[in-house]
């Protein structure tokens, strides 16, 4: 169960309205990497934690934070929203400042949302539960997290980049800070797991039902060797069962397919004489 | 620029038709984490990648692969949904096993594949370009092909146990090797990455811009302690630049949030007296 | 079955193309409550309906008035979209106002569909058959059409505000009104069912059934009680069963959730030691 | 700012799994009217508000008790898992009932999510941003919240009926109760609101710029004249503004409508001879 | 704008209850090629139709027959699950033939739309404004709407085969007549815009500009020559413009590329040493 | 199997970066008819293919090639990506061409893919596997293709009217030639196949069993009789079984529906008196 308090984890307010940057904001809000992601993500790991009660207790205290952030993310959108000048259609037919602003912002932030936020990513597209990584397997799941904290970063940095607002700038340093943290708790999270079972996911299924031949061989199949350089080509495999290998002109392992006729009621083309 | 050799890269004979497990197969040709995924995304990353031949060589390599196993998949299914019994529906209104398959199975690949795969999950839900992920930062992205080589050998190996037919386990062995191999193969290009550049994603943004002080932090959310015992609570951070610490009883940092009221040309609700 | 008549129901002439604003249009052509949405809704409902003629009849009534409405703005927005200067590149590369036009309009209107209305809303997202609201409860569905109107009009009303040409302004004055009158008539057709089958949808499920306890009940759980000065925070329940509380410390009803290991074949983590 | 508690809100443990119910149940976990839908609709909402501290603060209330009720369905779907047999296909080929419980279960949640909740829908659609309804106008709005608490609890109720395992039902009894009180809160706030601002939406929009005469006009586009006999049929319209009048064999306002041919950039069809 | 009558263009009651029929009768209903999209196709097609008045007057008839036609199978959907025991799960954990109708069905039926059609395919996905198509170039549509017809007709046939109700196989042969009939109409109506203005779309984009010598070659890209066999490899072109020509062992006509590195607010990954 | 050379199938070097148009050519790349959607389509026809050897090589031939073109495509909008200034937010607030350039752009490309290609359209809307079509009847299927290369041509003509780029002009001549040869070799094989099977799709589904009398009749449900004048309306039907009729005053074949009260569990309005 949880509570809401109105304080915002951080805040700081932009210095001036700014529709189009907020359109570009409800990446890290409502995109695949955003918070909306995060937090349904690490809150459905956590639901689905099967013992192990430390990461579960963990999943919840970050699934949680990561609601905050949505908070914060909504709240500087609807900030940045204010002021939008959509009635001045008039003016900006002839002022082209004001026709880029217009027309470079979401339409929907006027139409729509009456100058809030939604869930939605930076070109409309709405969040989607597809995006969700919630498998099970504790070790898979921490590196999609892992995964999604390095995007996330790099997409809060690159927004960083795009704006010369103090207000804005100062609340992505958080934000840019906490997915550090987060990068470095996932890497902790998975050096204890992968001390203990290993780095191959999952560590549970016997190695000998695998086809060995080919766990650790390499397939050049792009002409060109620039490949071969790589600590993925020679040298002791990562998992330590084995050694890499260069496979450098590689042929199939078998034989060209063959399908039967569809039956009658499938109505398929007729065979050609 | 590609070319085809009508042979598959590996292959063995299903030794019955089922068409259930068909529709369950195809999750790892057209699910999040299925073959068609791993295809676009390390293609995606391969053309994307500026300098660096070696890594987009690899990519190439490795998204021409896996363009191979979606055929084997196709083709797998194809087999499987041969001699599905559409038309036997007299008989499976009194034979509860023939109405368990037909109840079972995926319609459309009756109605619209004709007995062939498409590109849709276990449940039907088109594959989807969202799904995709390449952002131009190798070690971000490494990292989420990691998760995907993780995700997907779950995946092949919850199949493996869902089937007693030995074509199909046989199969599944190769697909679940090569995914030990790239599991092994991003292992060791993420490791190349991060002692070159450092853990943290991306490199290049200068730390003293972020919030140091919660760059370390973890925030304990969800009431009771148990995520202190991590190692992510305490100790040095992965990262090499602080300490862990464990924030136990968190406040927020900033006050309660409050937005102007729209303007007219909005029309929200009018102020209640 | 359905007639065609090629007139118009109504109909005003733009004052001059303006592709940005075809954009904006969209929404209430292809967005969640836009025409599409209304008529695929109402149509659905009415074919849907078991007994209760009037109401049967009524939905198709205000269904099929719904296609010209789609008639009418596809006929709109091909109109805007004409003479927009898409090959005028060079051109707009100097001059800014052109420059915004090209950038803020929907590069499909030129590329895909040559200057045509398409089924997507305002951010060229398509239209969804999920937005439908077709339940078999009349009551029920009755509110989504209320909201739907309610929307769909403070939609419209936004766009009034967004233009100067007459010709615009005169067509959604149109169907603003129609707006009005469609929020009259579910109010007229809500207030007929509730005077007959109370307001708790469905009136059919037993009352002693539901735990009701918490059937009148507000829970406080954002810190802070501004909440405690509605309506529904106290005082007899509309339902006229019981009297509104306000549970202004709330604690959870219920323990904390445990659940079992996943058996072997799923190969989650391994329990941690 | 959120915190989490451990305890669910409420709970009671099923009598036994069921991974076919377990499918159903996801509907109204991430369902289009599902507890993510209104956890996130009531939680922009709030966040939206613009003054009116009040009814933010009962948004915040209510959104923050659905991420409860998300806690309390995707711990019962992952117990009416434990024990989906996935392992036992050479069984299920010769036990039809088996085989009808293999069959009709979702196979993701064996494939994918390793017996965990998912947010995606009884068919296995994922749960979408679209779905959420935020317009900044409080009356609108909480339209859309009476509309979502009623088919969330007929939906309840639906399930309610499917099912035979009193513990399954004993929480649904505990979330049907909470849909009565949301469907009565939310008749009380509609009710403020309407008797401030008047019945339609939005109230500020000056009513002589919408087309007045079809501001109360019934059009009766379907042949036959059941629909004459409703409350929106004729007497007083419910805004008080006028009458409502029945046009019985309803005519265009307007003419047919002419495009001009498309500018050859477009390449279009040329005109036919 | 359009006019409803009460009777059905055709109808034929079904013999029984199928609510697992039911299901698979959403595809032609809701699918990619269902009665939705053929409806809305042809609207679109002919509301954005510019000059041509025999096309527009065409498209509007037949796109207002396929409306009628989404009534047809609304209405049988409906009556098809007419008696799904949904309640009946006591039995069903017993009797393995109706455990098999309810797995098989689409639990959204019960749950959801209370025993009514909804505007998704058999798998439950809705339909899509995306699979619309319309580019205001005749002969283009035309094209689409032959192959929308023959899939069309191809899964009504192939959904004849799956049941043995004669009411359902009388309504769907007169759905499979209209799409012969439908068929032949496109087949005319691009006979008529081939014979005028030749068979390459766009027929107004002046063919020197095209990089001709590629403008009649067959590359063999998939090793082994079956493909040389075809009409499209050696005589006279379609178009009448040149001569097939078969290119056996192809290759690129153009070197390897190479991007530039990304500036620095990009945040690529650093050049590798 | 597939095989990768580094070498682009052809190329041509954009005379300057144009961060506009790389989201404009985004459509020819990820959307319905892109280049992803005609690889995937044309490798799922030819891996479903049963017998029938020389169309599943022809279809391996043609797929592959698309997969250069994708290459081709993902190559030149990375290079028309180099240098969007996106970090020259300052100036662009001043400056109005800059402004018009950075609000034009797609924002993900700075945000999300750094300046590289993504699998989406020209507004952003992922590419999704729902565009696919393979139904395994080779006729139907190569109609959808003909009709895929139709509007592939047209939009790429479209593309080029929009652009001053001498190198972007030269590449999409190259793709132009394609898409006119491929017209050309689907109407090819459309030609072979109809020689042996007819025109109607499917050709085995015996004609007496569908509804005769209405396959050649057009019925006139648009008001106004424009439509009597084509090549449909009369004269010997395309399939050559029978003459077009022209049906002017068309009337319904059957009844008004009428549908059973629902079962009490499904909860829908109860019957009003």
């Amino acid at each position: 169960m949880f509570y809401h308090v109105k304080e915002l984890q951080y805040w700081a307010k932009p210095e001036r309205p700014d529709p189009v940057y907020a359109k570009k904001l409800q990446e890290i809000l409502g995109g695949q990497f955003g918070e909306i992601s995060v937090a349904i993500q690490y809150l459905f790991q956590g639901w689905n934690t099967r013992g192990n009660e430390k990461y579960r207790d963990m999943l919840m205290d970050v699934g949680t934070e990561e609601l905050a952030h949505i908070e914060m993310l909504t709240t500087m959108i609807a900030h940045l929203l204010e002021g939008a000048p959509v009635d001045q259609q008039e003016q900006a037919a002839q002022d082209p400042v004001l026709g880029a602003i217009l027309g470079g912002m979401n339409p929907q932030h006027a139409i729509v949302s009456g100058l809030g936020a939604m869930p939605v990513n930076s070109v409309g597209v709405p969040w989607n539960g597809g995006y969700t990584i919630a498998s099970g397997n504790l070790l898979a799941d921490f590196r999609a997290n892992l995964n999604a904290e390095s995007q996330g970063r790099l997409q809060a940095v690159r927004l960083y980049e795009q704006t010369d607002d103090r207000g804005v700038k100062d609340m992505l340093s958080f934000l840019i800070a906490r997915d550090t943290m987060h990068q470095n708790q996932w890497l902790a999270a998975i050096s204890e797991l992968e001390a203990q079972e290993g780095v191959i996911v999952p560590s549970t299924f016997p190695r000998e039902l695998e086809k060995r031949e080919v766990s650790h061989l390499f397939i050049n199949l792009s002409r060109g060797e620039e490949s071969a350089q790589g600590r993925w080509a020679s040298g002791p495999s990562m998992d330590g069962e084995g050694e890499f290998q260069y496979f450098a002109e590689p042929y199939p392992f078998a034989d060209a397919p063959s399908l039967n006729p569809a039956p009658p009621y499938i109505h398929d083309t007729p065979p050609m004489m």
